[in-house]
């Protein structure tokens, strides 16, 4: 059994991270740490895990850490980076689902997550946790920076047409990709905005003038073209909690006009366990992935237009954080990759 | 034109008051403070008000205020009985949406709000201000103490039957309410428990151990009913924003058995503007008042009991806040009482 | 007073009709007909108009309808044509909510409605009931097709930029509009899609191959800018009851890049009482219009595009329908444009 | 493997009977069936089985199901009586998911769900389907009539009071039970009641004047206390998908005023699987049972009433429906009771 450590379990990363472990085959939960919880027992504060973790939280030392195989961080931007160089130097393998590992520029980390970054040799190293284009760096990796929700699902949806191979059949500048979320990504924070009386019942754009998501999937983008993509990147607030849904719009090369889309991502997904390409003509829902680990997609020629169409929907606490690290945690361990992530999502 | 001011209008009771004040025929907003956001204009914070409210919020001092009518406190409990002293010297009627001047004891008002009481005279003076009980004493009122939005919803579901005028007709204790509430009565404060991640898709009691509005509603009902009246009050919270639906039992006497209770409640609230007394066998729905003054109730006898089941209905920031604020406003100063609340519910 | 009647008063846009007329100082409703409810009181189908509309539906003849000034179809598509020759001859001025007076060509009707049109004299006189643009066609006119939901958003969000005096400064050719909306907007009917159960908390794309409002808007638009415009329409279904979100994205021509679009939307809506251009850098939200017949538009320049992005929102049974068709209303009848329009919108 | 089939496989308990099947690990699906979708793969109508489902429905014959071990029903009220006694004699195991093997009565059948019994012989042999009550009897059970949702919430919560061991401490007449239910209790059935812009942002009561599951609880819960129990019961709906929160009100005896409720509990349910006596204060919510077969209880002694106040809440789809049905058919084979029903409740 791999024996597993979370940091910060009281976010809702932290609590699907549980959820997802606690009935993992090949894992053994054997500490979660949260400073303001200490002594209080996991299931207390998330009565859903009543009869499913026992343990309590403890304090955020790295003493039990160092006995772990593997070590998540569910905390906000800047722990990872504190803890990780002692737990890999003790020969702990550190999965972060915050932001510490995912830019490879130190510049741009500190630009856009204002403050600098402590762990520069970690984050040269680091492996950008998603197994679609990473497989094979993710499975010797001591640091894996995982994805965010909006960059998965982003990602995946213009994998097969920008990576070079498919033969420049979009404009890799001018993508606009219109991005709609459930409030749960915006973490388990005392806010005014994401209030059931703020954020229900309503529908609005945000961080229009520039998201941390937004350098980190034109960097991904890059390194799957081999070259620049030119992105524009506008998320919504979506009245409802888990979801992510992402439209995305590409503008046909010569060579794209002739092109069979449809057989393209089906080609390149063929293999991949959590990518469904659904049948032509298809609108994937959110429900259709809730509380699982796939991504749907479907690609479209929208009429009258000069345009790609892909349609994404992933359930943001899964394939978009919690469930994805435990994807990248299986193949660090040479676990089947499925390990521990078969659910069926929850439809209704 | 009454001239108005509000102190706290930063606050779910207070943004609704501006709603309701804005198109009211015979009030003029003069003065709407807050201390943390002095200087900005209510429409930056509320877009709703763009171009309805031109005012900007204003430190909370006394100066502005004396030269109103009428202030209306919509804030935390203990603002009002600080300021109200001052402003009624001055001529200023005052009316509290807040608890300061509900409970007549100001021991039970300390053991609830964890606070002396420090407007003594005032609160011996002040009048609860529910029209449906107290509609002359308010006409002539200087400090009115609002109801709560449960206690409002309570003690119009329960008024017609523990009147001594109808003669006994329901046991007087162990009287059981039942009551749901959208989140927006919890106000517009950061707090987790309110999130859309935490109370959306979701359903649960709280303040089982005593909530506040318990003893407020055991005070109107013995001054309705002229004795002690039990209450079991059982609050629950909605997977919504606004509606209150009370869900009241009360055992029959034996001459309760015989009685026609449609008839009873149509006759006590034929001539209340803001009391609908629904066909027998109604079940009305809260979006049936949602964003306007009224209260709908039906009446009931379960099968194979010895019950009166009464349904109660209100948009708990209208008719149990800011609407019926409005009521007492208009009655104070010699105003139709329906003025500028005949709103159409908007349904759907 | 203006005498009314709404033919098909038991759907999402009647009902709305309802509650704006009921209150509206210069019109008097007259006659409410549906076949399947003639009889039944209007408020015992909607209880939120009890007290408000004492009307009875009637049986859909002619014979009440030709005393009324104005009548009002919020019906299905294909009930207008049919009955609007007899009345225009008996003087009844016509309003349709339904699409038989929005498309300008028998032929696109016919392709997108799957019924040949019947009223082809009456077609060619119709007035488009955008009020933003055809204000003075309006004023005289006989019969008005109202604009659907999406396209009123679509075209107000893009009319500053395509009407021939901005200058060029998007290209007409390759725009987005990627919406939004609440399910209201596929009306009252038993369907499985919009269940509460189906619809809520989730999210998806629909009619990507071709929604009705594509050739009405693109008309609209090619109306506005004098020629051709190229519009990809890509509606979704949100996991709540009102309001349409419309993000707009168009590209910048090289005049365009120079141009201060906060400025020129500024100025185009003025004078218009029912848009609101909001400050630089807004996100409009849909609850900031709710109930009420405001559309807000913000503009951005994505940062790295080059691209005009517009958001624009909107109460779809309001200005979306029956709020846009009681403005219509007033111009045909010499009445303040606000007249019963000026509701406060509802928020929280 | 137990081979399983499936009659009526498109509503919501036969959707989630396949998300629970599919992964069960003893249990193969063998049949799909429904009159209107033979033909079609079950996973083009729920795009969420997609990869897990790979049965196509096929016509209700019983040919195919006789070659199974178990046979669910997930049909209307009527089905299941129809069929049971063929495939009964053919060795077929049946438990159905509908009312037609609930009510032991014939006479209460008809007057409740208003058709003649047609299988009197099965149905006087069928066991009631709670397994905390009847676990023996299901054991060796040909046929087994599972119950309601909301009857199962509301024997759960009164068993350990109601029978005779714990001596008498509640009053058996004058239990009422105020219940709320999530929408997917409806079914998914096209119905303008249950859509989206009707029940969503709302509250109601319903079926106040008698709904289906009152006799059958009465039923239940006078087969636990070996006396008539008088119950009323009130069903409202929740704007959510799933979930019931019971809220049970019974009377003090004089034994029980000075009974230790929580042990009593505690005690009986120590055994129980799927039953989680929460600690004392506790406030249960239904997303902490969501898409799992935990019911949880916690018991209160509401202040100054002489009440027994039961909340349980449970996911009407799993515990209420079709969890329950996978706990039975375990039961039925020996099986691990728990075997396919240890997921970790959805939460947030």
């Amino acid at each position: 059994m791999i024996k597993v450590g979370i940091v910060g379990g009281t976010g809702y990363t932290g609590v699907e991270l549980l959820r997802l472990l606690a009935r993992h085959p090949h894992a053994e939960l054997r500490v979660i740490t949260s400073r303001s919880e200490a002594g209080q027992p996991v299931s207390g504060m998330f009565p859903s895990l009543r009869g499913v973790v026992d343990l309590a939280f403890s304090e955020p030392s790295d003493d039990a850490l160092v006995g772990c195989d593997v070590v998540f961080f569910a905390t906000p931007h800047g722990v990872a980076m504190a803890q990780a160089p002692g737990l890999v130097a003790a020969g702990v393998r550190v999965i972060d689902l915050a932001a510490d590992f995912r830019l490879k520029s130190p510049a741009e980390f500190e630009r856009w997550y204002k403050m600098p970054h402590s762990a520069l040799s970690l984050l040269e190293e680091a492996v950008y946790g998603l197994p679609e284009v990473n497989r094979e760096a993710i499975r010797s990796a001591r640091v894996v920076g995982m994805p965010g929700c909006y960059p998965t699902a982003m990602q995946l949806g213009l994998l097969p047409v920008l990576e070079p191979a498919s033969g420049g059949l979009v404009e890799p500048e001018g993508i606009i990709a219109d991005c709609k979320s459930g409030v749960s990504g915006a973490g388990r924070k005392a806010e005014v905005g994401t209030l059931l009386a703020e954020a229900g019942d309503n529908f609005k754009a945000y961080g229009v003038a520039g998201h941390r998501h937004w350098p980190e999937t034109e960097q991904g983008l890059a390194a799957i073209a081999g070259r620049r993509v030119g992105l524009t990147f506008v998320p919504h607030l979506l009245p409802m909690i888990r979801g992510i849904h992402a439209t995305l719009y590409a503008r046909l090369t010569d060579a794209g006009r002739e092109a069979d889309f449809q057989a393209l991502y089906e080609s390149r997904y063929r293999d991949e366990p959590f990518v469904d390409v659904m049948p032509p003509g298809s609108t994937p829902e959110t429900r259709s992935v809730r509380a699982s680990n796939m991504v749907r997609i479907a690609v479209h020629r929208p009429p009258g237009s000069d345009l790609l169409m892909v349609l994404a929907v992933e359930d943001n606490l899964v394939k978009g954080a919690s469930g994805q690290a435990v994807q990248v945690m299986n193949l660090m361990f040479d676990l089947p990759e499925t390990a521990g992530l078969l659910h069926v999502p929850v439809l209704p």
